[in-house]
């Protein structure tokens, strides 16, 4: 089983997301060769799950719909737009194994390549004409800059919580799953039932995709991650494995010793070794799955169909990746 | 004359943006206090140009809509983002006199407070349920991202033409003010020519008002200013003035040693010294009056109110400031 195999239902279309992307890019060339490099750079090599959401969410409800590929693209830009934000903000050098674009061209030119892109994303959804997914961007923009924010505050922070974690993912991450399947389902024209569903099987998807990043992040190698192990508690963000790891051991424990900033390197490798052995990931796998199986119920209540059931093959796979 | 003067007849209209505001930060004072303080702190003490702009454009229109509060509000809130990004990208200290977000609360959340304000002026965008003033509003962005990565790229480069100053410029200033007069023209219900002419007015002067930010910079006191004398020079950006001042002495000029990086103290005071001796604030004065008589006389093709009054006597007064 692999991405490729699970999309196929939308092959075609996820091809012309991607025709898009490399317009996009194309359309600076000559004008500005600069912006075309960065483009061509971003804009290539990712997994595409938003826009493979938003199309099979809205082939569930109308298998011949021709009106998602403007918001199947705004919704793959508006998550690349945020990553190059976050790379900027955290000082990231490389991202899914390739130089991240602060890297290459410097944090400003990152800052004003991800407000371009935001601007784009605008774009695409607006040519959607149809107020409703407008609304449902903007909004959704409004909680992942909220989500980022709050994570930003609980940076190195001692005071952690699940609550806090759970809204911080669900801003940073699930909202935007939850636009790519609920915009699918209302451009597919879906009732209102339909939209709830897919909306709600977006957000729980994105909860345990979430937590499923945060459990690689500690148990995925450096070359599986395209990043260092660890990158999230390096710089000082405590997601859920770290934070079981804190609540078994109140009092003394190297997540603790690590925010203090005592002996860095040591009270990470000891956070992973403790992490593994005190069976926190299985721990973390059943947060994952509690979510994944409310995805996969929400599914049910739609009519079965190769698009329905690609999304809970999905929803699997991403359950079950190493990477 | 002052600015309440010439706002007066939108001056209810304007409280009622100021409401915006203060509600904006005011729902977050409980739920996400750091929030709440960086709004405050953000989103008092501007000129309020922009809401002024769209309400007075609307107006001329149609005396009595009440359909453009929303889009007056995006406007300003679009306006106040940009600046956030670009004093986080500039490193910049103060601005209106005042510390700027990245000095008090750091560039990360600086950047994550832009993208939250892009979010919350698309959502007033949005919420004027109008998709050709969304439309307008995705499509400036993109203009002004490319025009700050324009600048991005120019800076401290010893290639410098009018033609890209003038590209710039137009890029990251003049098409708000234009989104800002044509969104209340298309609010206020215009004819497709009534929405060219204001469209046009706001392009215009906002060549004229940019041009005049420019040689502020050179010519204002550090008081005025709120921010040191020459700071666009001190980052590397070259601005009308110091373009002139290049035109004219092609082979032996300071602004090329300052870009060459020599002695650049010493430099900046000369090529301010030089700029104001050979009349060259004059000539960009030039510039500036003429893109305004451009606006001007698109404002004539309008029926008389004290709406284009007001417009009309606004732009005689971003000329005539002296901060």
């Amino acid at each position: 089983m692999n991405l490729k195999s699970i999309y196929a239902p939308v092959a075609r279309d996820l091809v012309a997301v991607e025709d898009n992307f490399i317009d996009l890019a194309d359309n600076w060339r000559d004008e500005f060769p600069e912006l075309h490099d960065m483009l061509r750079h971003i804009l290539t090599g990712g997994k595409i799950l938003r826009p493979a959401l938003t199309f099979l969410s809205g082939r569930c409800i109308d298998a011949k719909t021709n009106r998602i590929l403007n918001m199947a693209t705004a919704n793959e830009l508006l998550h690349i737009s945020t990553l190059v934000h976050d790379d900027a903000i955290d000082h990231a050098d490389t991202r899914r194994g390739k130089l991240t674009v602060n890297n290459i061209w410097g944090i400003e030119k990152a800052v004003l390549l991800g407000d371009f892109l935001f601007a784009r994303a605008g774009e695409f959804t607006a040519a959607s004409d149809n107020l409703r997914v407008v609304k449902m961007f903007s909004n959704t923009l409004q909680t992942i800059a909220v989500g980022e924010l709050r994570q930003a505050k609980a940076v190195f922070s001692p005071q952690q919580s699940r609550d806090g974690y759970f809204k911080r993912i669900a801003g940073k991450t699930a909202s935007l799953l939850k636009m790519s399947t609920e915009s699918g389902a209302v451009l597919g024209g879906g009732t209102e039932e339909q939209i709830q569903a897919l909306s709600g099987f977006g957000y729980n998807l994105g909860m345990a995709f979430q937590i499923i990043d945060d459990i690689l992040d500690f148990t995925a190698t450096e070359k599986e991650l395209g990043k260092p192990v660890g990158s999230d508690l390096r710089q000082g963000t405590i997601t859920l494995p770290a934070l079981l790891l804190m609540e078994r051991y109140p009092d003394d424990n190297p997540v603790k010793d690590f925010l203090a900033n005592h002996d860095r390197e040591g009270n990470i490798t000891r956070t992973i070794d403790l992490i593994k052995r005190h069976g926190l990931i299985d721990e973390c796998y059943l947060h994952a799955v509690s979510y994944s199986d409310k995805a996969v119920a929400l599914l049910e209540t739609l009519p079965p169909s190769i698009y329905r059931q690609a999304l809970k093959t999905l929803t699997t796979y991403l359950i079950a990746r190493r990477k």
